[in-house]
């Protein structure tokens, strides 16, 4: 495949030579991310999808947004982007999601689900405005056609008076198995999807918001998706459509056919010595259910990167998978607790920015006992921009009522789930995927209450918080002892409430903070804030302003501000 | 009407008597809004539809959940809060919201639209677990039925296995007429509502979700809803049904009835010297507009409140009203200006909150100038706890790449429009409801430059942020001066970038800032952490940690931490 295939090229091939290609695409995607990691089964089933889009269709000229943007390989490799392709998700390398940065051929980026359909409004209004001639497509999976986002875009399709194409890929996936009334809805639509290639259904629910519905096909039959969407194309003048297809995840490659959940995002996986924080979590979480039988917890669609899977399976009555849904979820979980339940809401970092209104208003001004077990918070690393768990401490330290913990380790994350399921008011735990670094035995933990983990020599002090960062911040104090200042590092496992007590009787002169977070708003903004009149020096170690590009965990880490050397600098040059 | 008449003593009145206790409870809901402001139109047309549910239904061992909330003053008035009436919206009185803390008929908190379905499943999902026998309602209006969060509530119905009773209270109205194809399709079932009293029609959508569908009803017909809600409360054991009742908003008040948009909300109406903002954003958008074509203007079902409705009326293919969907327009917007549309989204402070991830992933990750015109920013008073502004300089200060601007008054308010109408990056510019206060001629504004207000006799500097920070730092210092201190007085007018300029240069060694916002996280926290390494010495006033209540907006101020006398015995203490 030439590196400078482009749409031009593409409508000279023949059928036969497309399905070539399409094999092609399909081992490029298949070593790519073998080597580098990356969302494989989806990206599978995108490739006949993909290549037909391409095919019928003038990109960049014509709009393409894809949901989430995880499954967007083959559109990148048909882009201009395959020489690029080897540094896929590596630091400076192309993004595995779509980048306007990157290439004119993305128009929008995406990472969060459920965006797409808001998007090609958006982008058809403008076009509309400017008089523009040129068709607009989202396509989205089933699983983030859960969202919310999605009926309210598709409630304004009318009112906008503008035509968009809606690729349903419906794969029965999110990441994990997709569930809900409207999932099932798709599947009578293509229950007998066998028979029915190429036969046009009625859809009344599409109808009603004003797209044609058109389906069901198989998204894996080339030819088929060519001669729907050259179809298609001339109708989306002057009408709206929907066009549900049926994709395989994983096609093509038995593995992923057969392990969908388990395939979905590849590599990254820490090293065999580490535990995963999630692990502690199902395992801890089973055995607070056994003894609390009010203990229910919650999922958007990450059952098993969340660990949540031997819950579910323990106590199926007790555990909810709500679908892509972050918002539900927290008010579900809000509503069960002024029942008297115990519930217990696991989510990514980045995903809980959705939920952010409901954190306020749902659980923390009826300070609710919910806990928030708050997964890949800091930074995460490959994903990139969309996807960094780096808000987290900034977004909730100011929300009244709030308390929260992040554990230096495993073991400790173990001990504030047993905290946890006595305390009644809201509570997020925050804690990066894996689990690398150990700390010595777990006392039992007081809420509020932060832990010596090395002695100084009076002059400096640093308030380390979660275990990356008092990873970082004990290396440097043993780089600076090494230049004649011996540093006190702490364990600032609580950021809200702080350890007054501790703070009030630190004698060093020089504090440093050290986090996993974003500079402003976050744990060192409260400790210069609490010094703030006093003469001590404050020095934070955090994230600078602005967002962290893809990359591995400890270099943009290193690049991004908390740096060893530097720190331990600093501890040399204050006193 | 006794003040303790309860469920068990209306199940004892007449049908007669029970309209005629209608008529009394509009009367009193009038007059009391008269005096004390609040919700007028909505809960005048709620009065029927509440007595009925309070006469079938068995309140508080049932659940009811009003969506937003804003329609509960009936249940309040029939669950044993009629004497307290008086104080509702005044400090320490009644909220005019459900409030668990002050009933135990309030089982659920709202404030935010589109919540009740979820926090109704939430409760039924807790009833089924503990084998709870009692029935859940959520009432919920057509305005909040566009917002996303019904649909993933609605879509996890049938997962969850439960059963609720949704009452859609269709009005035609969110604050603004509602739109949508939802809203359309409810016309359509009710298309003919007049002849169909009684009558149950198929509703293929809702159907589809798990629900019974069962209307269309006059929900101001007293006998027809108590008899609907008699046949209805049986099914409820063993299924989940929708009833769509038609209610007049402001029914029996013709004023209201007339004008349902000016009555929805009634009183804390400025003084009539003020100006309010919103005013000036309607003013000037049109006059940019009139210059740019690109500029289009997107509001969630508030269009009159905001300011637009001259923007709307002159400029109406570049005006969008999406329906109460936050999160959808913020991502409309974005895609808008990704096509090279000037979008300006206008909403109040407490509804950004639903936007929050959007703003961090699609305009600001992209780096796309939208402007965010953040009304009600600050404490806006009465309406509590949901709906106080003073999170947004914290949620939005850690974003990269996004300018925040607050205005000493209208005319910097619309200096800083004209300078968003050539800025290319995301822009956020927040003001309370009404100006006030003048402080002079305004210049040119130039982003990211402050603005000396008053001189100092170098010891102390007052950095303010916004209009009622400003006001109340010019007068702490006018009681400081008399006290032999001059502080200097200075307008912050940017959040971010702060004015490093001016920074660096300040001699003095005190430093204050006053902020209408949470403390931790806020403006002045931004300005401790830029002199946390410095001897200067920081004190912030800002909000404590904790909601703050309803109240009037000045005695709020002063009792959460923005007390003039207090800033100025700082200023004398400190020197």
């Amino acid at each position: 495949m030439s590196e400078d295939l482009n749409g031009a090229e593409l409508k000279t091939l023949s059928l036969k030579q497309l399905s070539a290609l399409c094999e092609e695409l399909r081992g490029k995607i298949i070593r790519s991310v073998m080597t580098n990691g990356g969302h494989l089964s989806s990206n599978l089933g995108m490739v006949e999808l993909t290549v037909a889009l391409h095919y019928v269709f003038d990109f960049p000229k014509d709009k393409i947004i894809f949901d989430v943007g995880h499954q967007c390989y083959t559109h990148k490799l048909l882009s201009g982007r395959e020489s690029g392709f080897a540094t896929l998700r590596k630091r400076g390398g192309l993004s595995g999601f779509p980048k306007r940065e990157e290439s004119e051929y993305d128009c929008y980026n995406t990472g969060h689900a459920g965006t797409s359909v808001s998007a090609a409004l958006g982008i058809a209004k403008a076009r509309d405005l400017e008089g523009g001639d040129y068709d607009v497509i989202a396509v989205i999976g089933d699983g983030s056609f859960n969202n919310g986002l999605v009926y309210e875009a598709f409630n304004s399709l009318k009112p906008l008076g503008t035509n968009i194409l809606v690729i349903i890929n419906d794969n029965g996936m999110s990441i994990s198995p997709t569930v809900g009334s409207m999932h099932e809805y798709l599947e009578v639509l293509s229950a007998d999807a066998e028979e029915q290639y190429h036969k046009t259904r009625r859809a009344g629910i599409f109808e009603r918001f004003g797209f044609e519905y058109d389906g069901v096909y198989d998204g894996n039959d080339l030819a088929c998706m060519i001669d729907v969407l050259q179809k298609i194309k001339p109708r989306l003048k002057d009408r709206s459509v929907i066009l549900h297809v049926l994709t395989k995840k994983g096609k093509g490659y038995s593995f992923c056919e057969e392990n969908p959940e388990a395939t979905h995002g590849i590599g990254g996986k820490p090293a065999a010595e580490t535990v995963e924080y999630s692990a502690i979590l199902g395992k801890k979480l089973c055995e607070l259910a056994e003894r609390n039988n009010k203990i229910v917890a919650v999922t958007a669609a990450m059952t098993g990167s969340l660990g949540l899977a031997p819950f579910f399976e323990k106590f199926p009555e007790r555990a909810v998978d709500v679908g892509i849904c972050e918002e539900h979820a927290t008010i579900l979980c809000a509503a069960m607790a002024a029942q008297g339940l115990k519930p217990y809401y696991a989510v990514y970092s980045t995903f809980l920015q959705r939920s952010f209104d409901e954190i306020i208003i749902d659980i923390c001004s009826q300070n609710l006992p919910v806990t928030l077990c708050i997964d890949r918070a800091g930074i995460s690393g490959a994903d990139g921009e969309t996807h960094q768990g780096v808000f987290d401490l900034s977004f909730l330290s100011f929300i009244p009522n709030l308390t929260i913990a992040v554990p230096r380790d495993t073991e400790e994350f173990a001990a504030m789930l047993e905290l946890s399921a006595d305390f009644g008011a809201p509570l997020a735990i925050r804690y990066p995927r894996a689990c690398t670094h150990r700390f010595g035995d777990v006392k039992k933990v007081v809420v509020g209450t932060w832990e010596k983990l090395s002695d100084g020599d009076g002059r400096v002090v640093i308030l380390a918080c979660g275990e990356r960062a008092i990873s970082r911040a004990l290396d440097a104090a043993v780089l600076a002892e090494k230049r004649g200042v011996k540093a006190k590092v702490v364990n600032a496992r609580f950021v809200k409430p702080l350890d007054k007590a501790m703070l009030a009787s630190l004698e060093e002169h020089t504090v440093i903070t050290v986090e996993d977070n974003m500079l402003a708003g976050g744990f060192g903004s409260l400790i210069s804030s609490y010094f703030s009149e006093s003469d001590k020096k404050v020095k934070n170690f955090a994230y600078e302003d602005r967002f962290i590009e893809q990359g591995g965990v400890d270099e943009l880490m290193d690049d991004y501000g908390l740096k060893v050397s530097d720190i331990a600098e600093y501890i040399v040059k204050s006193v």
